[in-house]
């Protein structure tokens, strides 16, 4: 396969896992900025015209995986691909962001919710929602019934 | 940075790029099935709960990258992260399927856009949407009006 590297890093609030929001009803509007590395500017053209980027990056700091476990926002264990659970086969994490605004190399998000210093891999930008009528949410929707 | 490894490969129609729908208004209503790797099975616990699944993939067909390119959907050229071209300093694909249902390794979903034997490397839950009403598809939105 291929082997992977940063195309910029993550500037975020965060400087440990314990301080980013999670669990249900966990709210992501931290602001930070996604560093991009000089060589990829070009790769950035007109990307200022899209309100929310889809960020995949590294977990970094998370050693191993595991197939089966109890996420924050449950008391019950889940499949790690049932989840967005950090130990993961592939270590890849995906966020959505807001894109505030670009400065150069630097854009402005909101919504972060990856550690300081995080690599990114790729940035892509967000198309289509899937049909609210046609979500649905498995045991996160039974655990917010459950806990509320 | 972590090294990627498979955790299944895709069942799809599309046996060369040519035969993937492209460009403004393409609809990927494709069915195939995303077969997971055995050792994996336990963490695919309780993913039939989620109508919509993210899948994260390698363009295991596509060598190189180009930080400008002209997509299928416009005749102007734009930055590669403001496009989901498969030529990406990474080549990770990011397809949202419909799960129609789990036959144990095999989830049979619909909306594959990927090529017949590609590398799957992570399956996660699709949880949200950006309201529709705050949502801005840049270079997108304007090829759509100047070309219709």
């Amino acid at each position: 396969m291929f082997t992977p590297q940063p195309i910029g890093f993550v500037s975020s609030p965060y400087k440990e896992a314990s301080q980013v929001p999670k669990g249900l009803g966990a709210k992501h509007e931290a602001e930070g900025t996604l560093m991009i590395l000089p060589d990829l500017e070009l790769g950035l053209t007109d990307i200022e015209g899209f309100s929310h980027l889809i960020v995949l990056w590294e977990f970094d700091r998370s050693g191993g995986f595991e197939l089966l476990g109890t996420p924050p926002a449950d008391n019950r264990p889940h499949g790690v691909f049932a989840t967005r659970s950090p130990r993961r086969p592939n270590p890849i994490g995906f966020t959505v962001v807001e894109l505030l605004r670009r400065d150069g190399l630097k854009l402005h998000v909101r919504g972060v919710d990856m550690l300081d210093g995080t690599p990114v891999l790729d940035i892509k930008p967000y198309l289509s929602n899937i049909p609210a009528e046609k979500l649905r949410r498995g045991w996160l929707a039974e655990a917010e019934a459950r806990l509320k």
